[in-house]
Order: structure tokens, then sequence, then C-alpha cells
């Protein structure tokens, strides 16, 4: 019973809830199931238990169920619709070695249980505050990890904002600084950073965020999207109650709700109801739901069937938790599905591609059609070519003057095409080369040609633009070789090459291109990286949608390149130190790696850009480059980051090498391009 | 022609001399080993050459000689005598564009062109102190030395002192500031702890220090001897006069030569002569030198023998720098070889050995032959079960009372020995079971209580002491179960095993003991670790005789155990949370792992120690324990280190776990005991 059905938001399960401990765990799921939600979040053992429920030997080994009648609900039940809680008098660092002794022996225990059980996932107390690293917890925890194969473990933290933000919001605002500073200076986040790193970023392991009432700034929720967040328990006192008595949430929880949905955050409704509404009047049956895609959903659904028909006369709806279930609906089914191409981009979004070889391999015939799609850079490139035109022939030589314009790399012709519409639109004539290696895409231009008549004005030339001996020179030189880092698909070197097709002065659509680069914190890319198991695949940049990210300071310029290139001979080695402000009142960080932009001047002013703040509208050619560092660098509070790239030029290849040398130092990335590199 | 023969310094060649260009290498070579150095240290390229000396293709890939007739000498002289100098105008961080450029293709260039010559080091000039990270010189260094197998790369590096300590001599003195304070606030040492993690700890990279005249702290000093220091550049300026009108140095530069000779760090005299000395009256020819044993020696021998034999009438005694090396020698001469333990130990210098497992494997009787050696630790034993046998039997009761003791874990009986050894010196009547498990062992007991004629006194029992059912229980238990790191050998399992053998009230012969674990900088032994190229050997404690390591903080207190065991059921699992202080005067520091030791109370004031502040004298059973880390991490100065030890007691097996929480954390070593335990 999904809250609705939405492809782009993949695996999660939309709105579970809390729920007491029950002698009677079937009925139990079906009142909250009939209800409408997804699964329940139930305690694993008695409370009360304050001690592991049964001895087991010391290495945790063997667990036999006693504390309950689990073997009522199939394993596909267990797994598709409960999340275990594991008992919160747990304390493996408590001062008292006793309890200490004791707790982790329970925590063992319960964890070896509920993997026994086949849950998915498992809701792990908050280690108490004062107890700081809470490292004995920290030790239990990974051990557990070591030996799980499937299980999720969620550690359930409170929402917190870094000790100087705090500091300056009781500047700031001194008189209500009471309500914020309840939560003192301790910073969860930078507890589970290290928790994280003590357990070796296991892909296990997540986090579950307690909403407070007062929510932190956006910055602080921000920073955990780019953390493995599996889950938002809301309870109920976070809601207000409309004029009808219904309960609502804020303006700001609403967004926090719409954020967390946007990336396959669940949401879990916590603690008692406390809005009483009046009984809804009866209503028809519900309509049979569609069968959800995910497997997961999947599993849920047929644990469901299997155990939980649903009545005719649904009960559900009289529940009393029902009026906050359809308050989450509403907001679940009032997000904006987006813009189409936003549709088209979630299939991409945190996943890895590797970067295109254009210089090496002739593009698919699909690729072309992508990015021919992209309507809004071909009208830059018009408008650029628009503006080229108006400036190198004046209106009184508009009839006798024929500008020869070069399209390098024409692929299927679309910059043919432009380049044709601008001249037609400033009435400049117009003799067009269209050169081009890939023979394949030489077929798709004759036909363009041959459709549209242009015989007379075009000349196809089949060959390699560093090769090709042209009968004249080119007033205009039009190409589209960037990639998402700008110079990376060898732009410089092509045109470079090229150059001696252009006469003096003659102009380079583009003029001039500069790559950005910003340090990121995505844990999902890096555990995909590490998932290849080596060191090549941590060495290699990939192109990116990104989307559970969190840039933790501006992107800067990196390399950039001119053209007609006033250095002769050219060198496009390159070389940049660049270094990254991070204001203290963010907190500590996480580098995972960095994110690679790209401005580029097409002429004038007409520009295509990726740098996200000059983001050129509606343009979905490129995504970002994430460089990948081999292992995640923890920031400290207020710590800059410098970075240092290197683009190197060999025979037969280009390659970047790429560093960090504060606040500490990591060993230089693809020396010698030994892992990646982009063949010439 | 080493300056003299000592096995325990290994493949160092002694001292070596820079020379300056010249044309003909060979005649240049023969002047200067004649005069007594080892090498030369010559530069690459002619200076005055101040781009790259041929045109190379932009990777690298192809070099010619062009330069000077180096085909006259043979590979294995250029690779025995001749260490490498590049060109000291090469800046690849120079702001000018052009010359950076050139640089970077120049150092590339002289790094092929000595690798082809088969050099076995090169000397890298130090780069300009205003680039500060020279991060480009750090890359083409890096991507050098992906591209070699043997050659060795030497950064030339001042001697500084970290900037904390320079502001504080300077309070001290503020008058003679100026003097220290030339060199600025920059620290080298922390240059070259980033240069080194940016080249990701190549084995290849090493340091060359350039021997200031006013030399730095002791400290300043030691943390290099934990990097790889290879040499020091020693000018001909830092000497002084004596009365004769020799070069000789102060106590303090004496004192820092002793220390790299005995670190097998090389001395390279540089400069003119300074100090003419009168020509020596004639003396016969040199005895002919015995073969060195190193193989670098020997090659450097088989060299001068292929190229430069010895002239009858020696001109080397008459050469200019003659003196200088004639005081080189006295100091390495000078040396004290060291007590014969100490020469014992010097082969197991930096060695990583396995710890012992003497639960799960039978030892040999060499092992225990090597043990029994140690005439200081049975001493110790003898002394305290003095002191317990006076302390439980009185004097007027000493006819009437049988002392039961048990040696549990007898060995080849050298605690039986050394008991009964106390007993006659108290002249208390004693009874003794020797429980030993190794069949082998026993042989051994057997003959030694049939020579001293001890068959009324001593039981011998062959079986594990956990299972013995004894016919008496015991006034006294003896063990010498303690590892390198304590209770590492399983000691309080055994100990608690054999707890029911003891009379209550009886004593424990070790009564506690305490391990103390401390932050260590050691580049070599991190080395050793990784070359293994695994997990396993990453996350395993060895037994190690630290040599070139650098303690970043005092020993702490870890884990203690006391017999009898007062808690009831026994729980041997423990865990400390450690910080170790660091004053910011110290500099960064790196931390490669922890170097483990212990203190143990046999009776009373009767101590065992391997720590070293209390070490007991003369004892060599035990060398420390070295818990690595897989990653070694940078530390800011005056940044605290916050270490997590557990001891984790499995059905079957003890391990350990190990991890750092600050200045940043790294993931738990060994979780579960995956890598390394010890069998119970």
């Amino acid at each position: 019973m999904p809250l609705g059905k939405r492809s782009d938001f993949g695996d999660a399960r939309y709105a579970g809830v809390e729920v007491n401990y029950a002698h009677d765990i079937a009925g139990t799921m079906q009142e909250y199931l009939l209800c409408g939600f997804d699964f329940v979040l139930a305690p694993l053992v008695q409370p009360g238990h304050e001690q592991p429920a049964l001895q087991l030997p010391q290495d945790g080994s063997a667990v036999t169920p006693v504390i309950r009648e689990e073997l009522m609900l199939t394993s596909a039940t267990w797994g598709g619709q409960i999340v275990g809680k594991v008992s919160s008098w747990i304390d493996p660092d408590s001062p008292e070695p006793e309890l200490a002794q004791r707790s982790a022996a329970a925590l063992q225990q319960e964890l070896s249980w509920a993997a026994f059980l086949g849950l998915q996932a498992v809701l792990l107390p908050t280690p108490q505050q004062q107890h700081k690293g809470a490292f004995n917890h920290a030790q239990v925890v990974n051990q557990a990890l070591g030996g799980l194969s499937h299980m999720a473990l969620w550690l359930q933290l409170p929402m917190t904002e870094p000790p100087a933000a705090q500091q300056q919001q009781q500047q700031d605002a001194p008189a209500v600084a009471n309500s914020s500073s309840s939560s003192s200076s301790f910073d969860w986040f930078e507890y589970w950073c290290t928790l994280f790193t003590l357990c070796e970023q296991s892909s296990l392991l997540g986090v579950a965020l307690v909403v407070p009432p007062d929510l932190p700034c956006k910055r602080a929720v921000a920073r955990w999207l780019a953390q493995p967040l599996k889950a938002l328990l809301l309870p109920t006192s976070v809601f207000t109650t409309n004029k009808r008595g219904y309960p609502i949430l804020s303006k700001a929880h609403q967004e926090l709700l719409s954020t967390a949905y946007r990336h396959n955050v669940q949401v879990v409704l916590t603690g008692e109801p406390l809005h009483k509404v009046a009984p809804a009047p009866p209503q028809p049956p519900p309509p049979a739901t569609p069968a959800p895609e995910s497997t997961i959903a999947a599993a849920a659904a047929a644990a469901g069937g299997d155990v939980l028909p649903f009545a005719v006369n649904d009960p559900g709806e009289s529940h009393v938790l029902r009026p906050y279930w359809e308050y989450l609906c509403y907001l679940f089914r009032r997000l904006d599905g987006g813009a189409a191409q936003e549709q088209v981009e979630a299939g991409y979004r945190d996943y890895l591609q590797a970067p295109l070889q254009p210089l090496q391999d002739n593009l698919e015939s699909q690729t072309y059609e992508t990015f021919e799609k992209d309507v809004t850079k071909y009208a830059c490139y018009q408008a650029a070519v628009h503006a080229a035109l108006l400036d190198r022939v004046p209106d009184d030589k508009a009839e006798e003057t024929v500008t020869t314009l070069m399209v390098v790399g024409a692929g299927r012709g679309p910059l043919v095409r432009s380049s044709i519409a601008a001249a037609r639109a400033t009435r400049r004539k117009l003799r067009v080369y269209a050169v081009e290696k890939n023979p394949a895409a030489i077929v798709h231009i004759q036909r363009m040609v041959r459709c549209e008549g242009w015989q007379e004005m075009v000349t196809i030339v089949h060959t390699d633009m560093r090769e090709w001996q042209p009968p004249e020179l080119a007033d205009i030189l039009v190409s589209e070789l960037l990639g998402s880092f700008g110079d990376n698909e060898l732009s410089p070197e092509c045109l470079d090459g090229a150059q001696r097709l252009l006469k003096p002065g003659g102009i380079s659509i583009p003029a001039s291109y500069t790559s950005f680069l910003a340090p990121v914190t995505t844990a999902k890319l890096w555990d995909a990286v590490r998932n290849y198991k080596d060191l090549e695949h941590c060495e290699t940049p990939y192109v990116v949608k990104f989307h559970r990210h969190y840039t933790l300071s501006p992107p800067q310029p990196v390399f950039t390149f001119v053209h007609p290139n006033p250095q002769q001979p050219p060198d496009n080695n390159r070389a940049a130190t660049l270094r990254f402000p991070r204001p203290a009142e963010e907190g500590v960080g996480v580098l995972h790696g960095f994110a690679g932009y790209f401005e580029s001047v097409l002429y004038k002013d007409v520009t295509l850009n990726t740098h996200p703040p000059t983001h050129t509208p509606n343009m979905f050619s490129w995504f970002p480059i994430f460089f990948p560092l081999r292992e995640p660098l923890t920031l400290p509070a207020g710590a800059d980051v410098i970075t240092h790239m290197w683009r190197k030029c060999g025979k037969h290849k280009v390659w970047y090498e790429w560093a960090v040398s504060e606040p500490v130092a990591c060993p230089i990335h693809n020396p010698g391009g030994r892992s990646y590199y982009v063949g010439l």
C-alpha cells in the first residue's frame, strides 16, 4: 500500500510507523497496515528485559528465539514490513563495567536475532551524549557489520547544528537562545562522521534522524543528504493542528519531508496520537492498488497478501493515526513531478558513467540523437554564429561577401543546421564545410543536405580535422567538442590542430572555456566507486548527475583555454592550486572528491555554462564530472581545502592528476595517467 | 674501501664527497676514491645548461646521452660509486610559465638519464622556499617514481626546527635570535611529510639533510630518523679547526654523525676545502682492505677494481680533502660497538616478527634456549620467590613448614631452578610441581631433575594446566606467560584457569601486569607491513626491535590484570581510550602505529618491565610489540592523538582491535579478529 506510485523514488518504502511492543505482532501489523502505513518499526525485545534475553556464548555465535512467538510471521513479512528496534537501555559505554558488558552482549544478541529473522533494517538507539565518542558502541556495531550480509543498521540520531552555527544564532537572537541551545554544543553529525569512519563506511550502516520541532538551518539539513540518511523519525508532537483539528506540519517541516521524499529517505511516524479527529464519514472500499514495481515494495505486498487480507469494511480508516497518514499522503502526492527533462534525468541520479572518448571511438547514432535533443544548446550556437556574422560582414557587404564557415566534428550535422539558420536570419551568404571523421555520421549529413537542398552551400569532408588539407581558409570555425569538464574530451588539442584552417583574425566558436571544481560530500558515489574494488576505478573521473551530494565550498575556476590559441607552439599542460574556504559555522565535513563543471564563451556574450551559478537554463547536454578520492577525508570545522589539479599531455594521451594537500595530504591520484587517460 | 668493517651497519656506504662537474669523470672518481671516499656525488648535467639538454618528446619516453662521455665508465661504477645530482636551476613551480615548463621537462629528462646509467640514487634540489608546497615538483617526482624500479631519489632539505620550537628559543634567548631565525618559520619536515604522502610513501623516495652550523634540538633531529633519511650532507664550513690546524667537529656534530652511522645514514662531505693542513709524512702503502660484506660495498669494490687500480705510491694521502676523510674515519672507528647483547639485537632491528602462540603451538627447544639465556629475568623470579617464601613462612616455622610451589608452563625448567635456589637461600622447605604440556620440554626437565638430584622435591606433571587435577593446592603459583604486550600470549586466560590450583590466600607470581602503548613514527616498519600487500598484515601486531622510530608521546598504561583474579566469573574483555598529548613545539607528526610494552609486578617490589622509562636493566627476553595502522596519519602540530584499544575474548580465541579517533578517525582495525587472533 504505497502512498503513491512514483518510479523516480526507487526503492523507498514510503511511510512507516513506530509501534509498541506487542505479543500479538501479527495483529499489530494488520492494524497499522490497514491504517495505511507501509511498515512498522517494532521493538525486537520486550522492554524491561534489561539484560541479554538469553545467556549467549561469549562470541554471540548462536541465537535461539525465546522472547516471543516470532514464528507466526513469515520471513517475507519480517523482511518487507518490519524494521526492528534495538532496546534503548543498551549502553556499552556505561561507566559501570557490569552494565557495559551486559550491553555489549545484548546488542550483539539483538542484532543476531534480527538478522536471523531476515529483517531488512534495524534501528540502533542513540548513544548517550555524555559518552561523546561512544567507542565501545562503535566497536560492537562494527564487529556486527562484519557478520551481516544484507541487514542494514540505522543509527537513530538527533538533528543538530554545528556548534559554531548555534553560537551565531544565539548571538543573532540572544533572547530566544534557550529553545535551540538545549541541544548543547554537541554536533551529532560530527559523531556520525567519526563512527562511519571507524566502521569503514560500511554500505550497511545508515542514519535515521529525529525531526525536532525547531528545524536547524538548511545547510545543516543538506549535509545529511550526502550521507546514507535512510529515514526521518517524525514525532506526532511535531505536528500542529489546523482549524478543523487535523494534524498538519509547518512550512519548514513540509519542505523537509518533500526533500526526504525526493531523496529516497523514508518517513517513520513516532509517538502517541495527539490529534483526535472526528471519524470520517464511511467511504467505499479502496480501489485495488496497482502492483508496486520495486522489489521491496513487491515483497511487502506479497507479505501483506500472505497474512493480512484486507477486510471488506476497512477498519483502518477510523484508526487514530489515520489523519497523520493522510497528511503524509497529501504531502507526497503534492510533490511536483518536475519538468519532463528532470524525469529523464532521474534515472541517471548518482549513477557513475565513464566519460566519452569521442576522439578515440566513433559515437553511436543514439548518442548523437540524445545530444541533438538539446534545443537550448543549438539555439546558443545559432546566436553565436549570428553575432559573429554580423560582426564579420557589415550590412552593406552582405550581398557580395561569402563567409566561409567550417564545422569541425560535424557529427550528424546539427551545427551545420544552426549555422545556416543564423545565415538566413542575418541575410549573410555562407559557404559551409562539414568535417567529420565518423563514416556513419557522414551518411546522416549527406541525407540532411540532400533533403534541405543545401548541396550548393555545404561541402562534406570525411576526414580527421587534424589531417585535412582545405581548399581555402575559414572565417569562422565552429565545433562542439566540450566535455563535462570543458577540456576533458580534448577540445584544446583538436582545435589547436584545426587552427591552421582558420584565416588570421578568424573566429573560433567556442572562443574560450574554463573548467570549475568544487569539493563535495557524496557517500553514495564514493561507495559505488569503492565497490569496483580496484585502484583504477578510484582514480577515474566519472560523468554523473549528482543527487545526494553536498557542496562543501563553491566551485572555483581551474583551467582556461582560448581559441584561436595565441601561444605557439601550444602547451596544453596545466597546473592549478585551489584553496576552497569553509566557514566554521558549517562544522566538520567529509570530502569524497570533486565535482567539475565548465563555463564556455561561444562568442562574446553568448555562453554555454554548466557551472551551477551560471548554468544555461534548460540545457541538459552535460552532466557534471566527478573526480573521486581514494579515501574520504574528514575536514575539521573551518578547515579550508587545498586541492591540486594537473592536466598532463603525453605523445598519445592526455590525463588529469589530482591531490589534496590541506587540511591533510593525500597521494597524487592517477600519476602518469596510470588509471585513466584520454587517447589522442 | 669502507671506513671500517662493521656488520651491524648493513648496507650503508660510509662516506661520500660532492664533486664539481668534470668532463673526465673517471679521473675525478680516481682522485676521490684514492683519497678514501667511498662514492662521489656528481652533477648529472654540466651547469649552465639551463634547459633540457635535448628536446625530448613530451612524455619523456626516450633519452639519448649527449652531454658527456659517460660510456667510459661501466654501469657497475655508475651504480656503486656515483650518486647523481640534479641541476639546481630546475624549478617546476616557477611563477614564470616558460621556466616552469622547461624545468619539469629537464627534471624528467635528468631522472630518465640517471636511471638509464644505472645509478643507485639521485639527489634532487631543494624546492624554493617561497613556493611552499612546490606541488609541481611533487607531481613530476611522483610521476618519475612510478617509472623507476630501483633508483632512489634523495631530496635535499635543510635541517630545520618546528616553528613553535623556534619561537620558544627566541623567547628564551631574544638577543641571539637572529642566527637560528634565519631559517624563518618554515619547517621542511612538514614539507617532507606532505611530499611523502603525495608520493604515496614510495620506498624509493628519501631525504638528504644539509647539516647546519647550529644544530636544531635533539627531538627535531630524532624525528628525521623515523623517516627514510638516507644521507647527511656535511659542508666543510661546519668544521672548526683544532690546534694543529686539522678540521674537527663540535661535540654536537660528532653526536649527530654517530647517530647517523648507527642508523645507516650516509655522510657526504660537500663544499670547498677550507682547512689547509701540512702534508703528512710519507707512509707505507695501505694494507689490503678486507673484502666488504654488503652487496653494495662489494659492487663498489668490484667497480673500483675495474677502473681504479691503486697506484703504488698512493697520491690520495696528500689530497686536500684527506684530513676531513680522516676525521670522519676517526669518528666512525670510535663508535662504541655496544654490549654483546646489543650486537645480537642489531640483527633484529626494525625486523617484523609474528608474536608467539605458545598456547596453540609447542615451542622449539631453541626458543626455550634463547629465553633461558636471560639471566636477569630468572634472577628477578628468584628474588620474587625469595620474598614470597619469607613472607609466607616465618623464620621459626622454616623447619616444619613445607611450601607447595607450582610452576605452570615450566618449559625446560628454568623457573623450577630459580624457585629451588630461592628456597635454599631462604632455608625454606619446598615441594615443587612442574606442570608442562609440551612433551619435548618434559624430557629436559626430567634430565635436569635427575642431574640435580631433585627427585624428592620435584613432581613433573605432563598436562595442560587448565585441565590438571592436582593432589593438593599450591601456596605459590609461578608462571612466565607474558608476551611483548603483557597479556597478548593469554596469560590472563591461563592463570584464570590455573587459579583453582591455588590455596585461598595463595600467591601468584606474577601478581599483576599492565600493558603500555605509545604512538610512533616508523616509516621503515610501515613500509615493510605494506609490502605484504594484503589487509591481514596491516591488522596484525608484530614483535619488533624498534630502531628507526620516533615516539610521538610517552607510553600510557592500557590494560591491567591481577592474579589471583578477584573477579568471578572472570571477564578478560577490556576497552581503553587513551589521549596522547603532543606539545606544539614538536611540530607536525606522522603516526604509523603504536609501540606496546608492559610492566609486571612479580611480587611486591620485584618487577619485570619493558616499558622504556622503567625497563628492567639488561633484560632482553622481550622486544616491544608494534600495532600498525593501515594508513599513516598526519598529525598537525600540537594535535593530541586519541586511541582506542580493545581486548576481545571469544570462545576459541582472543584478539585486539584498535583505532584512532582524533585528530582524525581511522577504521577500527582487526574487527572480530578477522586478520589476527591468539587461539585459546
